[in-house]
């Protein structure tokens, strides 16, 4: 059974492509190669203004964040899931050159026999941070409030969303369409501890979590928390890993439930840094989330993305190969794994950008460059550890 | 039993005190006393404009949704569950004002097990119809796309969200700070046939839902669907009714299906004529949402609302009542119980706004007024029937 067959059987599809094809019809906006929809500015209708509206949440991290927290008493793991659910809107959204002023909005799902008003508490004590953490690299954002609603009935815990709004002049846009022959691919690491954490990232963002929660953690945790995986997935690949969440992760200093839980790193301030010193030379960059490291294959024109000096494996990542025996070819399309940012730029710059990641303390690499693909569609190979994969 | 008692057994609390208590250290906005909150307009930085961000959803009533569609293979009802949601948001902001141009995006979290692609199909869908039907009157709606999310592990069947943004004049924001003793209130009835439905409406709106399925579904689709509702309801309240879906509703062309799956009518080409026609005399407006017809106590100051003539109790408020052997004052917090919009004006416009409102054939009437309060807090009494029902 590939990771890819696993993942649908436990309901999560991280291809997506009955959601595609359920917007197929709605208009792409007026820059259909950048990395989220753009619309004209219809609430001012400047015409060098652009508008960007954009919803993502934490799935299912939530489920994470409460049997950590009913494990360990520790509710300020819903902090963090505030974080997943905020960056991975504002990253997509800096990927398009949006780096500036956003407005948030939140829904939160609960079933309140689970979650108590605490726990609501602590998600807003959670936006609130990162927005303070933010300000003081010019990133401002105003927390318009949000809706909680007690839908016990559809929510078996907790679900997070959030919204965020932008404008920006359209000469400011990032399209993607610009990515070329030649082009250098930077990767940005998920891992380590950025100039803003707190504490050490294990890199896992947001992505894959239903896959690597149920591939990592031991499955007495199925038995005592039935309320954190879906009826429907077949039991055998439910918590099916040997990991207890206080187990230490060797080669970090989290243990087995932080690492999990590890909040989705943000790159907005050095997105923000790069546009403003690099402006109209990037050609595109990639959020590398849904997908992992094959999503940029859903960008550009006819390229040929080779990646062939990737991060080393994250301690998280290999520990999920390791327990489930999952080759790097099914990893790669569910999993970061190293980076969760990726800019294409002329070589020539490639030195500037590592100085400015180095100021953040975000290690950057050239990851690999760009190619003209010699098939109709965009390709990617990635070489690592002396083997090649390839996707399309 | 009280009605309040049942609805908190069943994990929903209209009053939602936790969750106000959640937010009550952050900005409360730059008009505290309107509907919604209200933000300076920092995407531009005009002083005289301002910005809103709205969020809200369709809560349990997609589990409704998701039974009529098992039971009688008609997908069409997700439709409605989008209508729902962007209603729920669009009346909100109505009423501070903002009738003219809206941005929206949804988040939908599914559980892919039991949820296919031809349902979010529908509910895009759902989202194009509402918005192709309120251009027409003036009420323009950029879709700005959204997320659909996998989450299986935390959603039993579906859960569809929306938010909207909207940047007004502030000289435009009504504010219900306005509220005077002596006003009118003139409440809009939330069933019938307005002008642009397609279809008869029961006026149950998004609220109350936990309540009115399970108190009015025959204990039969327990058995058949426990995926529609929590695992940590006492069983004896769960679809503890007489009611099969196709049932018909006496009183209205609809079956009781039909009648809890009713589209929350919004009032927005309503509303956009009245504060076009009416502008800068109107003092307030509510949107009766969660707290039903309890809800304007939450605005104006010191202010005693009388109501003493609402509408007659619309036939699916009255199943409840009969089914459960609920009082109106219990009913009154939950429900709407007829008019789910209400404006707070001079009498002296009553005539008027009686005739704008018959124009759209939503009928309308004078269901009290307003008084000074003698107590420090908003007062609230209803008469109906010959009976009075405080609140406070």
């Amino acid at each position: 059974m590939t990771e890819s067959d696993i993942y649908l059987k436990r309901g999560v599809s991280s291809a997506k492509s009955e959601i595609h094809n359920a917007i197929r019809h709605l208009d792409p906006g007026i820059f259909p190669g950048a990395f989220c929809k753009v619309l004209p500015d219809t609430l001012t209708n400047d015409p060098d203004y652009c508008l960007l509206m954009h919803a993502d949440g934490a799935g299912t991290k939530s489920a994470v964040a409460y049997l950590y927290w009913k494990e360990t008493g520790d509710i300020s793991v819903f902090r963090d899931i505030a974080t997943d659910c905020l960056v991975m809107n504002l990253d997509d959204m800096a990927c398009v050159g949006a780096v500036d002023h956003f407005l948030l909005s939140n829904t939160i799902g609960r079933n309140k026999f689970l979650i108590p008003g605490e726990v609501i508490d602590t998600i807003i004590e959670g936006f609130v941070q990162v927005i303070n953490t933010l300000k003081p690299y010019g990133i401002n954002i105003d927390f318009c409030g949000g809706e909680t609603a007690d839908v016990g009935d559809l929510v078996k815990t907790i679900i997070v969303d959030s919204t965020l709004t932008a404008r920006i002049r359209k000469s400011d846009i990032i399209n993607l369409d610009g990515i070329q022959d030649g082009d250098r691919i930077i990767g940005f690491s998920s891992f380590g501890k950025a100039k803003w954490e707190q504490k050490y990232n294990s890199g896992i963002g947001s992505n894959g979590l239903t896959a690597a929660r149920h591939d990592c953690l031991h499955n007495d945790y199925a038995e005592k928390y039935p309320e954190t995986f879906s009826n429907d997935i077949p039991l055998d690949l439910v918590y099916c890993g040997k990991g207890k969440i206080e187990d230490p992760l060797p080669g970090t200093p989290l243990n087995l439930g932080q690492a999990i839980l590890s909040p989705t790193r943000t790159y907005a301030p050095l997105i923000r840094h790069l546009v403003s010193e690099l402006k109209g030379q990037i050609h595109g960059m990639v959020h590398c989330t849904g997908g992992g490291q094959t999503k940029c294959l859903k960008f550009g024109n006819r390229i040929h993305y080779v990646k062939d000096n990737l991060f080393p494996v994250p301690a998280l990542f290999r520990y999920v190969m390791e327990t489930r025996k999952i080759g790097l070819k099914e990893m790669y399309p569910v999993f970061n794994m190293g980076h969760r940012l990726e800019i294409f730029i002329s070589d020539e710059f490639t030195e500037r950008i590592l100085e400015i990641a180095d100021e953040y303390d975000i290690e950057a690499r050239p990851v690999g460059y760009c190619q003209k693909s010699d098939s109709k569609n965009n390709q990617l190979t990635i070489s690592h550890l002396g083997e090649k994969y390839s996707y399309e």
